[in-house]
C-alpha cells in the first residue's frame, strides 16, 4: 500500500521537482496540495503547482487548494531574483486553466487528517503558515499526522537569505516557530542541501542532453538558478531543497546520519529574523524533539533524481 | 431591524456584563458568542459564557463556538488573581450542561459575515486570536463585518497587566497587531475604561441592595475584583472594560468624543509586549486608521449599567 | 554655603535656560557644564553653552568640558526642527571664542565627584551618554554624589519624539538604561513637563515685552519652538524641561508630590525604544529606587523663571 | 626594532598562553596587560595574569591595568566550569603580591595610542567592554592604532557559549558590535579555533612529558578543560583561541586565507545575543570592513607553540 502524503508548496523552480517526484513515485500516494505565500506572487505558485501536476499527468487525480496569501504576523519579500521571474526560470508563465479545488488550504490539511488519523505525512517546502494555522486550528495535529517533512532553517551554517536565515523560515518566522514546538518535524536544512543536495555542471549535462519532458523542464527551471549561484557563490551549479526533502521522506533509507536536536526559531524582526537555533551541544535547556537529517546517501538520491528526469520513474532503481 | 452581532469573549467578570448587556438589548441580535484564551482557563470561560447566556434566557438563541485555546504564537498567563479562581469571583463554578455549537469559533466567524456581508458586527472583548485567525482565513474580512469594536490596549498610559500592556493585547499581541493592521477598529481601552468605566462604592451601593437576579449576579462577580482593585489601586471599584465597548457599539450616542489614530502593538517579547502604540500627535509615518473613543457620556453609560441589572433592560431610559 | 552642581546638557534652547538658571542662583555654584551629543550638532552645543554662560557673566568661572559626541551603541539624529536651526531658535548662531576646557567630561565628571566625595550633585538635561560612561569608569559613582536630577523619560504618557519614547531616553537608550539602574535619580519627565512647565501665550507676553538680556534671549530661543507647537500640538506655549529640572535641585520645596518607583528603560531597537516603563502599580518585581516629581508647586516655578528673566535672580522671591 | 603590543585579557586558561606567546617573543613589546570581565571572577583574572607574567619573567616590565568588572550595558555569567574554578584549572589560586598599574585600563589603552599614533597593536582576547570604552573615549581610537586582533565570534558555525554565539560576543554584544563597527579588526573565530587551533590527547602528550616550567602549567590550566571538552564534546582536546589570535598578530605568516566582510554583531537580549552576522556571500548592504582569518598554517602554529613550551621561544623555528 502506497503512503499518503500531503505537500505544502510554495510552488517555483525546486519545488515543481519535489512535486514531480512524489507525483511519479508508486509508492507514494499524493492527495493534494496546498499553496502557500513564498517565492513569488501566489498566482505564480498555483499555476506553477498545476502545471507541474499535469507534466506528471496527475492533474485529475491531486487537487490543487490555495492557501495562506502572507505570512502569519510579519510582511515579506518575494525572491524572483532567485528562481527566475515568475518562479520557473523567467521565460514559462503556465496558463493551466485547471480550475483550483474548493475550501482553503488549511481546512484541507485539517479535515484529511481528521479522516485518517496517524495515516497521512505532510511535506512542507514552503514557509509555514498553512501548516502553523492548521496546528493552531487543530492542536492534536502532531497526533493526527503520520510523518512530518520540513525543507528549512540552516543548521549551524550560513543562511541563502540573510547570513543568519534560510528563505522559507525567514518568510515566516512566527509560523516556524510554531511549526518547530507543536510537530515532530524531520528537518532537511540549507546546510545540508549545499553539501549532498547540490547538481554541478558536470551532473547536469546529462540532463541538458536528454530529449525527455521532465529532463527540458528541469533545464528550463534551473537556467536562472544556476546564472544567480554563479554569480553569488561563483559556481555553476543548482541546489535541489525541496525534493531532497520529499526524497527522504519517499525513501526512508536515503538518510544515513541524523539526529535528534532543540530546535527554536528566532521570529523577532532584525538581524537574525528567521534564525534557526539547532543545539547541536545540548547546551540549553531546551527539549530535542526535532530530527535533524545531517547525511544522506548522496549518489542514490542522485540515482532517484536523474531516474526521474530520464525515465519518470524516481524508484526505478530502487 | 436589530443589529447583528458576534461577541468574541475570555469570559470572565466583566465579559459577563457585555454579554447580558447584548443579550438584553432589542436593538441586537447577538448571532454568537465566540471563545478566545485569555482571562482563565478555557473551559471555565466557555461555561461563564453559557452560565450568563442562560441568567438572560437567551442560551437556546445564541450558540457558544469554542475557538483558540491559545494565542497565535506566544506563551500566555490567566489572570484568575484579578477576577476570582474560574473568572466569577472565586466561588461560583458553573456547570450548565449546555452543549457548544459544532464548529470552531474561526469558522463561524468567517462563515457568518460570508453569508451576510456588511451586516454582522464584531464585538471584541479578549484576546484577539481568533479575530486574528479569521482574518488570516478570510483576507476580506474587514470588507465582509459592519462594525468592529475591540476592548484592548492602553493609549498613552499606564496598563493593567504590565505597565507598558493592557491584558488582551499583551495576551495575544501577535493577534492583536494583525487586528490593527487588518480591520477598522473602533478601540475602547483601558484608560477610558479607569476614566469613564469604573463603577465606585457608592455607584456599586444599589446593586448590592437590589435584589434582581442580575444584580445579585453583578455582585458576586465583583467581589474579587473589587478587592483586587483595593489592594492594587487602593480604591473600592470595579471596572467594566467590555460592558463599555458592547454599550458604544449598542449605542453610538454615547462616544462624546473619537479621533481616529495610527495605532500599532509591539508584538515582541520583553518589558514592552503588548505595548500599544498610539500616535495621537501624529508624528510617525503611520495611516491613521484605528478610532479611538477617548470620551463617553458616562452618565448615560451607568443608566444603561443600571437599568440592565435592576430592571434588565440596558436600553429603559435610552 | 552654596551647593555645588555639574551639568550635563545637549545645550539647545531649554537647556540654556536652566543653565542660565544655575549660573545666576546664590545658592547654587555651578562647577562646570559637561556637553553631550543630542539635540543639534555637538559644536552648536558647544557654543550654546559658553554662549548662555557668558550671558549670565559666567564664562571665566564655569569651565566647558567636551564630551560624548554619540550615543553609547546606537545611531541617533538632531532636532534642530524642535528647537530652530542650530538649537537657540533657527536665527542665533554663537561664536563666542571661549575655548574649552582641558579634558574629557567623562573624566571631569568622575574627577569632580573623587576629590570631593558626596559634596556634587549632577544635573543631567541631555541624553545620558556621559553620565553612563562615568558610571563604568567609576562604579562608585553613586555613592560620590550627592543628589542626581534627570530631565528624561515620559511617565505613563505619550512621549515627545516618539509616541512611546521622550528624546533624551530615546537618543541614548542604552546610556539611559545605566543610569537608571545604577544611580538614586530624581526624575522629572515629559508627562509633568506637560502638566507643570509650559508657559502658553499669556504667561509669555510679560517676557516678549521686557526689555532684559536673558528676557530676550528667551523671547529668541522660544520663537521656533511655539511654532513648532503650534503644529504639533495646535497651542502657542513653550515648554521648559530642563530648568524645571534644574529648579527643583536649586529649590527642594518646588516639589509638592514625589513618589520612588522602580524604572526601567528599553534600550532596544524599534517602536519603543528609549521607552521608560514606571511601574506606578508595583505590578513588577522591580526595585524601587527612582524618585519621580509627580507635582510640582507651578506658581513658584514661574516666578523663579520670571524674576530670572526680568530681573536676573531666580531667587529673588524665595 | 619589535612591535609594541597591548593585550586585552580576561585573563583565564588560554589567556595565560597568550600573553605567555607575546611576553616571550623576541619581535613583540608587550607593551601592558589591561583586564576586562569575561571569564572568571575579575581579581581572579587580575592575579591571573600577573602570575603569567611572573613565570615568564616579565612581571617588572609589562604593567597590568585593571579596566571594566561588568559590561557596557547587559549583565552577565562567568564560565569556571569551563576553565575551572578561578580559572586556571581548578586548583591553582595565584596571589603575587605585584600590584596592579595605576589608572584605569581604558585610560590606559587611550593614553598609550595617542602617544605613539600608528605604533602600538591592540590583541584583544576577552570581551570587548575595555576597547568598547576607549573607542567612545577617543573616536580616532582606529587611527591611532597600528593593527586590530580579535578573538570573538562565530563565523557562520554553532558558537561556544550558546548555539548563536562565542563567549566573548556573548558577555558584551554591545561592546563587540561597537569594536566591529568602528575598528578595522583582524577577527580570529571560534569556528578557526575548533577547525585548526585545537590540540589532540596525541599532541597535548609531549606536553605533558616535558619538564619545563612553561609545559607544567599548560599542563595544569588544560586539565579541567580538557574534561569539560570531553563531556561536551566527546573528544579529548583543548582549544586555544586566544594564543591562535596572539600567534596571528605575531607572525603573519601563518595567516594563509582571509578575506574581507561585512561583520555586524546582535546586541539584543534573547537567543541571539551575541550572534556574529559575518556576510560571506555579500547578500547585504553592509560595508565589508572586517578582515576574517579563514584558514592558518596549522604545523607553523603548533610549532610555535611547542617551542614556547618546551624552549620558552615561540620564534624559535621561525
Ligand atoms: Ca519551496
Ligand atoms: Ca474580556
Ligand atoms: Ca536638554
Ligand atoms: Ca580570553
Amino acid at each position: 500500500m502506497s503512503r499518503r502524503v500531503l505537500i505544502d508548496t510554495d510552488t517555483a523552480g525546486d519545488d515543481t521537482q519535489a512535486i514531480l517526484l512524489a507525483a511519479l513515485a508508486d509508492s507514494i500516494e499524493l492527495e493534494a496540495l496546498t499553496i502557500v505565500a513564498g517565492n513569488v506572487e501566489f498566482d505564480y505558485e498555483v499555476e506553477n503547482a498545476k502545471y507541474t501536476l499535469d507534466l506528471a499527468d496527475a492533474a485529475d487525480d491531486v487537487p490543487v487548494y490555495e492557501g495562506s496569501r502572507r505570512p502569519l504576523v510579519k510582511e515579506f519579500e518575494h525572491v524572483d531574483h532567485v528562481h527566475g521571474d515568475g518562479g520557473l526560470g523567467g521565460e514559462l508563465y503556465p496558463d493551466t486553466d485547471i480550475p483550483s479545488a474548493d475550501g482553503h488550504a488549511v481546512d484541507k490539511i485539517v479535515e484529511t487528517v481528521r479522516e485518517s488519523p496517524g495515516e497521512v505525512s505532510l511535506a512542507c517546502i514552503g514557509p509555514l503558515t498553512n501548516v502553523a494555522l492548521a496546528v493552531r486550528r487543530e492542536p492534536k495535529l502532531n497526533d493526527l499526522l503520520d510523518e512530518v517533512w520540513v525543507m528549512g532553517g540552516a543548521v549551524n551554517t550560513i543562511g541563502n537569505d540573510t547570513p543568519s536565515a534560510e528563505f522559507n523560515f525567514w518568510v515566516d518566522p512566527d509560523a516556524a516557530k510554531i511549526v518547530m514546538e507543536e510537530l515532530d518535524v524531520n528537518l532537511v536544512d540549507w546546510g545540508l542541501t549545499l553539501r549532498q543536495g547540490a547538481f554541478d555542471a558536470d551532473e547536469l549535462e546529462p540532463f541538458e542532453e536528454a530529449d525527455t519532458p521532465y529532463a527540458d523542464f528541469f533545464t528550463t527551471i534551473t537556467r536562472h538558478a544556476r546564472e544567480f549561484s554563479k554569480e553569488r557563490l561563483g559556481v555553476d551549479s543548482t541546489t535541489q531543497p525541496d525534493s531532497l526533502a520529499v526524497a527522504c521522506l519517499l525513501e526512508p533509507e536515503l538518510v544515513t546520519e541524523a539526529e535528534t536536536y532543540f530546535v527554536d526559531v528566532d521570529e523577532r524582526e532584525g538581524m537574525t529574523r528567521g534564525y534557526s537555533l539547532v543545539d547541536e551541544l545540548g547546551i540549553t535547556d531546551g527539549e530535542p524533539r526535532t530530527r535533524v537529517v545531517e547525511a544522506i546517501d548522496e549518489d542514490r538520491f542522485k540515482q532517484m533524481f536523474s531516474d526521474m528526469l530520464l525515465h519518470g520513474d524516481p524508484e526505478r532503481s530502487l
